[in-house]
């Protein structure tokens, strides 16, 4: 495992008898080069250790300079959505020769914190990062920022501080979702959400309402409940069905909510999509284990992931100014599966 | 974010007016110490930017030393067996003031050596790696272990090299699992598994047929299939519950397949567990999102993950010699749900 001499470009199309152009665009995998010779040409560098860009191969070459390694900080690694993030992120850094380093907050403000420092000290060209539950105090972002080290949020995005971030449109797809509910026939559908003072609720139920109103439907609060997780809502859950008029659809702001909202109204002998319809928000492994399988709201993780990553590094190479802040907004999916009619 | 003056134990020991010993079984979470006071010292030392261990302490104020970085390689990170040891491995790691660089093989051996490589260059301590499904050629290890680059292996060993490694005993859990089975009254039990070649696929089996014989019944070819996901067991179950004698059990080798039985045999018109009993293996979120829940082995990733972590820091630190081979058998635990009697 010794460091050979550098391979350039222009050794690779010199092999290749081709132009240095062609070389590049072969490597960017661009649609112009046949995709035969854009493999052979990608096979021959990866045999020969290029590193895609100059500033990989700068990297590859020095000890002393900023390392290019993005700090990556993920509030739970069991969660569905989170580790398709991570792999969108871990893929989209690798193609460009970066590497990562990956930290657990376990939704701890304290842990997040110390994170941060710790990713700091080892000088990361950035960190990308979902908000713990519990953090409310942004000073360990903002000094990330004043440092110069840029940040890029994903999913639970922080309002504290003026960074970049990737995010799905929770408020398109939970609209998409109402309507679709309406549109199969519910006439009443109760809305399982967090607390509303998280931006991803607060959109989701912007979303649901909007559907309600513009098909002239009213918003009924006692059926409108803080309410994410399968023991909540196996909880709550009795209590609705035993209304006078109960809900015949729910939209629940997870998988795992709506797979506790499927087995109560299951077990207490409704028929679900016949008589109650469910969706739920996320597409994870749950979502085709439950029975029927659910519908549910694609977050597209990979996605997220692939995309904060490109922010990321684009600001590292200097492509996107520091200080411009990016939101970018990836577009949800509705999949239609056995718990809707 | 400017660094203050290390912290020592002895720092922590004055300010509590007590013992550099009591402090140090404190950090380490000891019984002996009341809960109470544990966690005023550990919050102490967080909030002062202790590190727990000597090492932790030199390497904060080091620029050059090697890098307390150990590389960990995952095949997927949306496998749930895998996320869960990824954070076992974060946590211990964390703990001990190492960081963690993570990279994803996606099964493929190419990247898995690319990684290797990667790793080395960069000056990991240690790698942490499952081999991915198609690695075959075993240089790459070879390589990181000549240049006294400890590894240790998680879940699938590589028996091409002689490294560390933690495993589940999946010939107990296997073997628990049928036993479990025979004794809720089933007499014929089918075995879906891995092809036979695979260190864990063998295992498995072997813990199906030794239940099987120590209960004085015979080992039936037609019965025992290589089928390891869901769309498999979908096409291969109805031809076993077709036989004139059809199964009354089954043991697969994971919970995606152990689901894909339970919706074919219920779908065809088999009460599960009354007529149908099922195990799986793995105890991910799916196992509790099916309906019954899933019978499981529950494989213990968190622990797996601590253990590898622990194996390979020990090496690194020296209290435990370079080229001394550790195997580590992690006890599974047979978690029983409404798939059986």
């Amino acid at each position: 495992m010794e460091e050979k001499a550098p391979m350039t470009m222009k050794d690779i199309a010199r092999e290749f008898g081709i132009s240095v152009a062609t070389v590049s665009r072969a490597l960017k995998d661009s649609p112009r080069i046949s995709e035969e010779r854009r493999r052979a040409i990608q096979q021959f560098a990866r045999e020969h250790n290029f590193y895609p860009n100059a500033i990989g191969e700068a990297l590859r070459h020095s000890r002393v300079m900023p390392q290019r390694v993005i700090g990556v900080i993920v509030p739970e690694f069991t969660h569905y959505y989170f580790s398709s993030i991570l792999t969108g992120i871990e893929e989209a850094a690798a193609a460009r020769g970066y590497r990562i380093m990956v930290a657990l907050s376990g939704e701890q403000y304290e842990r997040e914190a110390q994170i941060c420092d710790n990713f700091h000290r080892f000088k990361v060209c950035g960190v990308i990062v979902s908000q713990a539950k519990d953090t409310k105090n942004y000073d360990h972002y903002q000094k990330l920022i004043d440092a110069g080290v840029p940040i890029v949020f994903y999913d639970r995005i922080c309002t504290g501080v003026n960074a970049s971030r990737v995010v799905v449109d929770d408020y398109m797809g939970a609209m998409n979702a109402v309507n679709y509910l309406i549109e199969s026939g519910c006439k009443r559908i109760a809305f399982y959400g967090g607390p509303l003072q998280l931006e991803i609720s607060k959109n989701r139920f912007n979303g649901y309402k909007d559907a309600l109103l513009s098909h002239g439907m009213q918003i009924d609060e006692s059926i409108v409940q803080v309410c994410d997780n399968r023991a909540e809502a196996e909880e709550l859950t009795p209590k609705l069905m035993a209304m006078d008029n109960p809900p015949d659809g729910y939209f629940a702001v997870n998988d795992d909510t709506a797979i506790g909202v499927l087995y109560t109204v299951k077990h207490a002998g409704f028929k679900v999509p016949e008589e109650v319809q469910i969706c739920g928000f996320t597409n994870g492994q749950r979502a085709v284990a439950c029975d029927p399988m659910l519908t549910t709201v694609e977050q597209r993780g990979h996605r997220v992931g692939e995309e904060a990553a490109t922010i990321l590094m684009d600001k590292v190479e200097g492509l996107s100014p520091l200080d411009k802040v990016e939101k970018h907004v990836v577009k949800t999916r509705l999949v239609v599966r056995g718990t809707t009619k």
